[in-house]
């Protein structure tokens, strides 16, 4: 079987630009067929309310909603569409989403908030496009390293299996802490761990001066330097998660989980080996 | 007037995740509205076909198609379906797509060749959900630190400018070089220009190794150190953009080009101060 | 006049080691004298009680006393002693104490509370002596480099200014946060502050994670991993606060305060060139 | 029994800051008590003379006394004091120290010579509180992470031992050579070792250059680079004594010696695990 | 038997300053004498002409030539005369020699062609006797940490075994590709191995851009960008083949292949050793 | 005219492999022709009795002996034939030569004295052809990078300008310290000289470490980690070095001084300029 997906983007977050890529890394997955359906920067309900709709044509087996705070007036429409839809669906969202756990389990829906995924520098003064990728990039660098990225890939790959398999779709309902990053990062060597932890929560932190630099200080001179502060966080945060993967290099145990022949997730550590 | 852009990603390349974003960086520009649409990481013909019609409904006052190699099926069948539409259209790809310049030409769509947008190393024995994560944000840190990023803004602000202004759309021709890049990014500083360069160079020859592991070499014991060789020379490439930019940032001379208040883009230098 | 001094130190905080060097660091002022006194790393209200009463044979001008947490029942008990006395009091402290500020205001003490400068990760399966002074260097790097050690000196220097000329002691009432470290860092270059902001920032979030490892976490298979990614937190803020002064070295601009001939304190950026 | 030890300040080595913490690092050590006494910055026999004499009331098991150059005439004058009581005494020092060797011995006190605990570069136009800190940083991560404070430890805690079983107290006699620190550093793996070795050296040599700039060159303009350049060779011995630290760490045998339960030293490698 | 070796090197490439000291690079190995004899930085025929006849005096039992480029005037020059001794003579040159490989062969020469020994940005504007060193210095680190100059070692010992026998010496056919030289390099952890062979094949692309800046490029505004940029990739390869080597040392698993007592290699990997 | 330069080289130091190239680094200089001499690494009287008269056929209008430790019995010998000969001659030698100033100003012999040209680690256990090159690369880069071949270069320029000019040589006497390079060096900013002073000095105190391992020690257990010490503060000189040449490109006032049109050394600092 064939299992489709549907993915929503409205706005964006450190998951979002590889949500779709995580899942058929190598574009040789057979068994899904994934269609993505973007309102680019912008999040509003005004937006949502016009994408969420186009997945319905595609008959997706489930859906997933990723933009950031899932609290907000767009992500909040979104689920409300979504809840009253019968396509099982699952909200990606970072860590403002976690107030809204009940609710989603209310609406129905599964979610998975990134707790380390955080708000950008959204000051004129100082995001231009290129430094936005840049802060992308870096965040990209800690999801993926500490093993967020993986424990997403492995959730959703669950969910596939189920639809694949033809059962009833178990819906998600994960808060990924920088405990269980690291767990899916599967480091072997415990200094590893504890720096893929340390990158973690410093990306966390990232989004406590950003807000603060964004909605709570007055003055270009004084804001400034706060979210250009937090950006430099964030760049500490993807080199140290590059020394715990580093590590684990120079000692061939690097986890490695791509998707087999049949699409079903498989596993190897030493370098020259093939994956089971 | 807000201008309506339609994107459509098929496959991955590293200015892919961001390609929207980039025209919106803070989700405040009041005059473009953005629809994205994509199959994922597949780009076969089948999902070319589904996917770019999704783009009538929207009536975008242009279109963007973004995948690896436009010359391979799945975006040579993009190609010939844009190209029948009436809707202005740019094809961004990589450097296999130099070679179909005349023909896009001829087909009347613009395009934008990032020449050092290299092909990952696409192998199960390699390449990993994780990996895979760490390569896109390894190039997009080059693309955005050595001004790629920002000659591509550049290029589609102009476009958007024309749309917004209701003249006539005037379609991009360009390979983004190194040199041009490193125009872009507007280093003060000669050494930071030639880092830049360097960097945009590096990751141009990791496509070299990665074809040369992927598609001329047998024996995973054989293929494996020459994909994990270009992926190494692409983490470099990313470390050596970043010392460029952090010499800029040394001097005070980081260029930022931000949207403006109008959605026109601005400019500054001097970190305390506000874009013009 | 020689202003004197007395100085207690119950346990040990990251400013602890050099507070009384930031005072006199060439030891050749000239206005001065100090005397340390101290109950090594146990601060219970036991050891204080022994200690505190030993400054008054020395006759002090005024007398700081130095500990973790001013709120801690032995800090406390030093409070009370010392409010007592009719000598000129300064407590300081780390981020606990600032929930005593106003206690202390009613106790007629002056307080300096570093924000930043955390608790270390004091577990058994964690902690040896040897890891407990690379935490300590790892801190000390953090202080002096982001300013925060020169406002405390300033501080202080400016407690002495008014003993030396007969005034009555205005006691400091100072909190240092970020954003007052880095200014009296005198970082000339805005990214070099961003830089001192962010691992200030980074240190005090140390301590989170260390409380988390200590207090908050069973098993020694849980609490570890945590413990040792709070060390690799500061060991990151020290290594960004050194990019900070490398750029400021980078460009001559390092601003230096050494204390002058007859005991005040001077001032140079210019390395090569006379403290005015 | 408790063990009651009194440590006298005087002046500073890299070594001072941390002596009584190491004997006691997460201050739940039951066996002993310990009162410091200090100059501060100051080490002149006038100094001595006050601060020495005020041990006696704490009637200690046995002194300490740590101050730079045991053979300059505050340390001298100390000496002469302890020599005449009746309370075992051990002076920690560095370099210059070794030449008094002897004569400690006809004077019956212990010694600890920590030959690479330099002098730092302290000329006025060079030397502010802010650089002394990141000078006394570096020291005390390279005198660490190189093994000599374990050195330092173990040979305190037989004191301790001795001490706290009644017997008679065979004071140390000590000189910390690379290979001695490297040694009691327990490296596991012979590169880490040999650049253990390498920065206890390049951290002796600072004082060469300090030397040089401080006593034998004239004019500001030739003496602030000899000691600039002094403090960067210690900036270095710290990185490169991280360097050695950090290939043990990848490799899960940073050996470690925490004070047990009992007060006792324990030790253990793997970082899961408890000391024994 | 002592084997007599004679060196010709006529201008230099990045194994040239040490292709005598890797014969015995202790100067106590017993079965070698070696003469050099050179015309400095140029390698015009006249300058070749007038130096290769200079080794007839001392009847080598086999010659090197060294330089780059084989196919240029000198060289070519220079085997035209050695072709014509009847001393069997080896040609070692960079990758445009590759292609006189047949040439070569006809003329009963032997070869060793380095492939990443890359030109250097010779442009007065750039290359100075400095700059010019830097360059020698990155490159000599790339081919001696990847394991290039082991396999230019291992390959030349064979000829010296040969002579030594008193055998008919076979002249090698060697192109040192990536892989070539990182199987030399002997690594044990495949990551490093990897980094070794993308360090290789960067130095290897720095001729293009050497050559695109030297004779393909006007104006020196121009052209300085790309000289500089191939140094900046130079630097890069030569910190890369670092990485490597300190991982094998982390694993102390570097391979070291001395001279013996008696001349022939020998080989260990635990340092703490003897060669064997 | 042109001069006429023989070089002899018997062993090798740092700069032995460059020291042809310094005086044309492009190989284009008009008005010198180069021939050197050599015996490989060894330097016995046996071998230099050999090479030494092989210069007379080229009759060079000055000579250049340079060899490790001029006081050895091989270069003393070629100091004794050199001083008999009426040709010009300078010796170039390390830090032992020193000692032999005073016997070469008899000899009428000019000396060029390296005194941060350490001996390497040779001993069979650690120093096989591989580890003696890197050791060679990170020399070459101090010395090149501190300004110690600048020096080297000028002085052999002034030589060579009074032959060019059919003036009588004099001689030069140069002992090249930390300061007269780091002078050489030209940097502009004064922590960048620093650092190269440091980066100088540490390469000089690399030659104590190796003697202690070759001379002094027994036991390859005992000798092993002090020459693999010795490497380790080699590396770290170049990477110190490296950072004060970073911070000159920083801002863009690197010295350079390229050998121009007539042979004549020009000079320049804006990378983006001629030199004059
Ligand atoms: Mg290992
Ligand atoms: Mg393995
Ligand atoms: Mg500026
Ligand atoms: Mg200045
Ligand atoms: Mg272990
Ligand atoms: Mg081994
Ligand atoms: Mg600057
Ligand atoms: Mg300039």
């Amino acid at each position: 079987m064939v299992v489709k997906i549907a993915i929503i983007k409205s706005g964006n977050i450190g998951t979002s630009p590889v949500i779709d890529l995580l899942l058929d890394e190598r574009a040789d997955r057979p068994n899904i067929d994934v269609r993505t359906f973007g309102s680019g920067a912008k999040m509003n309900p005004e937006q949502v309310e016009d994408v969420v709709p186009k997945i319905d044509a595609f008959e997706p087996d489930f859906a997933i909603f990723i933009s950031p705070n899932p609290g907000a007036p767009g992500p909040a429409k979104a689920r409300e569409l979504l809840s009253e839809k019968d396509v099982p669906a699952i909200i990606i969202g970072d860590a403002p989403g976690k107030g809204k756990k009940d609710e989603m389990d209310e609406q129905g829906l599964g979610y998975i908030i990134v707790m380390s995924d955080p708000m950008i520098g959204a000051k004129r003064e100082w995001l231009d496009p290129t430094e936005m990728a840049i802060f992308n990039s870096d965040i990209l660098k800690v999801l993926a390293e500490t093993g967020a990225l993986r424990l997403v890939q492995k959730t959703i790959d669950a969910v596939i299996a189920q639809a694949d398999a033809g059962e009833a779709i178990e819906l998600p309902k994960l808060i990924i802490t920088a405990e269980k990053a690291a767990e899916a990062g599967g480091f072997a060597n415990p200094y590893a761990k504890a720096k893929a932890i340390a990158a973690y929560e410093m990306a966390g932190s990232v989004a406590n001066l950003d807000m603060k630099g964004c909605f709570m200080t007055k003055g270009f001179e004084n804001f400034i330097p706060l979210v250009a502060a937090a950006h430099e966080i964030a760049a500490c945060a993807a080199k140290l998660a590059q020394e715990a993967r580093e590590i684990e290099k120079a000692n061939d145990t690097v986890l490695r989980t791509p998707h087999m022949k049949e699409g079903n997730p498989g596993c190897k550590t030493d370098l020259i080996s093939k994956p089971q």
